[in-house]
């Protein structure tokens, strides 16, 4: 019989901020995936490092960071192969996903290359947009407010008119779009509701109003603005 | 010195799908509080309830379910004055949240009354949005997607536009409210991309195409609708 994929949502980097399930998964697992820069680390794995036996084959997926799409694909490809194998070979396997596997995550290019073939558990993670309005102490979403999340990555008009008409905005994968995101703010003049958040849960979090926020954005940031339109007290 | 106020969120209603740190604090809490039905159960203490020790006192906060909203502002001054003599006392407080505290959560009601006097420590927790994609086995968002997180409640030509204008769409909170979500579904020729899903993660879990959705759905169920228009493969 085929063993099963599991896509495991990691949460946002604090280890404690992975579910019980999740941690009962990877203690449990034979064989690990993840995915890994291509020549350095994962940070996948490093949410998970305490709780993945000594004893587990690892199966580590370098995913090259080039904006042309067909590399990745490509190690997407070889790396579904080798799950692939285990799995046929009745193995259970446990992809490691940094938050959420089906919100904004890799392991998605795993589940299309697999799940018609095999049977698939995924399971949901913290995300990074309530950790960051967590430990930003703002609420995202109240009664019948209206949440966006919008990627960093969005050109400027698309962005601008997203903002306006939205109430609630999480901007994610802020990195080197920060000034265009920043300069969308100001012009709508919202940059008095808005707050910067890097790597939010983590040793090296930094939580600024997005007036004082750096002149360079780590990947792993995001800009939470709240209208406040609706007036839930 | 003060105690601090935990809000902590409890996930979708699998209790396994709780946060390790969830999971410790409630098991070391003294003071435990949570929102209840007004006669009857508490859906947030039932997801933790075998984590609660016998010794904890337990602050149960009454919500009266009326459209009105003063009524649920009472209980929740009536609920924050409980708390804060307990914080005052010296002792924490673990503030019991399905799902994430401050993603539609009623614990910002009480953190609103709270949080200039005390310190705070939000814990966040898995989102039910993530959790019904991980059930229906449905990606929410890839790449540079955009996603919109509507609620039930909005009236028909809101709940239109915000349809059209989107790629990504979690409709919350869908209740009694599903003959209009399905009519604006099916008038924009939608149908066949949504997904209905009930009380995800939970023993009772329903996940049906929304053509074969029932009439009658309970307050925690949703729909969603992944319009596909980034092509991530």
């Amino acid at each position: 019989m085929n063993g099963t994929l599991y896509g495991i949502g990691l949460g946002p980097g604090d280890p404690e901020l992975m579910t019980l399930k999740a941690a009962r998964l990877i203690a449990a697992a034979k064989v690990v995936a993840y995915p890994a820069l291509e020549r350095g680390d994962s940070f996948a794995r490093s949410i998970a490092a305490d709780l993945i036996s000594e004893d587990a084959d690892e199966i580590r997926i370098p995913v090259p960071m080039s904006v042309e799409r067909a590399p990745a694909q490509a190690a997407y490809d070889a790396g579904a192969a080798q799950i692939a194998e285990r799995l046929a070979a009745g193995d259970d396997v446990v992809v490691l996903c940094e938050g959420d596997p089906f919100f904004y995550g890799s392991f998605m290019y795993l589940f299309a290359r697999l799940s018609d073939r095999f049977d698939c558990d995924i399971i949901p993670g913290v995300t990074s947009i309530t950790t960051v309005a967590a430990r930003a102490q703002k609420p995202l979403v109240a009664r019948n407010e209206r949440l966006t999340v919008l990627p960093g990555p969005l050109d400027e008009v698309e962005l601008r008119s997203r903002i306006e008409g939205a109430e609630s905005v999480a901007i994610m994968k802020v990195g080197r779009h920060l000034p265009k995101i920043r300069s969308v703010i100001d012009d709508l003049g919202l940059t008095a509701k808005a707050t910067y958040v890097e790597r939010a849960s983590l040793p090296e979090e930094v939580v600024l109003p997005l007036s004082e926020a750096p002149e360079k954005a780590p990947y792993f940031s995001m800009i939470l603005l709240a209208k406040g339109t609706d007036p839930w007290l």
